[in-house]
């Protein structure tokens, strides 16, 4: 695997790109209060909306960092997920090298070459088909990266998950996590997981 | 009143401060989807947590401009909203020179002199007794903010709060909304209102 000569060690930036309604504020946000309120590091998560917001296109960053977050922008992902093609399309330029690419197995079809690791998981079918609503697919989303990139714990992400969202939803957001967790497992190989 | 040196004249940046649960992050969010989607410009929101968000306090920032946002951050607030003292103490030093303060009556005791424009408003006290819920004090002052500052229209934020929140509160919110618009308009007084 080539190293991944433009990453600082500990910061992290993880952007969430799809398109309005796919609850990716919701997952940025999420995502931010578990790393900070939970695995106890420093966390920005910010919305930048203009025109591509109002044509339907939403995308959330976060960037986590051991240390104090002087410049919020994420500017080269090390993380991006997508739920889109033209999420993929506008966004996967800024991925770093060696970045973690996570497309959405059945809404993402053209992915093309490039210094990248590619996961094509099925978030929006694992939200139906195991969990019975598709508009879980975010959360499905944030299991896979825990699984996948280690930038925030599974446990992090369940509390924070339960402070956000109403109690007669937590059950549901529990295995949706827990179901993106494991697609993400597979996806990396038993191999990488028994490391 | 002194000219605001300080101010872009299309850059606005508006910081809510407070404590954990008071609605501060969905403020923020529903302020920037105002701006942009329904007042066609463009905005960022951003939450930053660290130390003092596992401490319990809690700030949102909305950076809104007619322009591209290059640098998300809110340096200096033009608009700074307290929901607690402690809120105040924190942040107040960041206010912009002629910038509006609004400050929760209730909340927020001792504010030190300055060259701001300090409106103190019971944002929870017309939550608990003009709407019945408390936590709604957060879209009071959003209404407030809308009369007092002009950085987002009242129709605007209206939009964007049912589209953000469920339709079984929308009665509630819009009557929040407005409830804050009215205080917002009284504590300018009339003169400026019919100029």
């Amino acid at each position: 695997m080539i190293p991944n000569r433009n990453t600082k060690p500990s910061r992290k930036e993880i952007r969430l790109a799809g398109t309005g309604g796919q609850g990716l504020v919701l997952a940025g946000l999420i995502l931010a209060e578990a790393a900070a309120v939970f695995d106890g590091k420093n966390a920005v998560q910010t919305q930048s909306y203009g025109p591509e917001a109002r044509g339907g296109s939403s995308k959330s960053d976060v960037v986590i960092s051991k240390k104090v977050i002087h410049f919020p922008k994420c500017e080269n992902p090390d993380v991006l997920l997508c739920l889109s093609q033209k999420a993929l399309d506008d966004n996967l330029c800024f991925l770093k090298e060696n970045g973690f690419l996570l497309a959405d197995a059945d809404l993402v079809n053209e992915i093309p070459d490039g210094p990248w690791r590619v996961h094509k998981i099925p978030f929006t079918k694992i939200a139906r088909e195991a969990i019975g609503k598709v508009v879980v697919a975010n959360i499905v989303s944030l299991g896979a990266i825990s699984a996948i990139t280690k930038v925030v714990s599974l446990d992090a992400l369940k509390e924070a998950t339960k402070k956000r969202l109403p109690a007669k939803v937590e059950e549901m957001n529990m295995k949706a996590l827990d179901e993106g967790y494991k697609a993400g497992l597979e996806a990396v190989g038993e191999a990488e997981e028994e490391e």
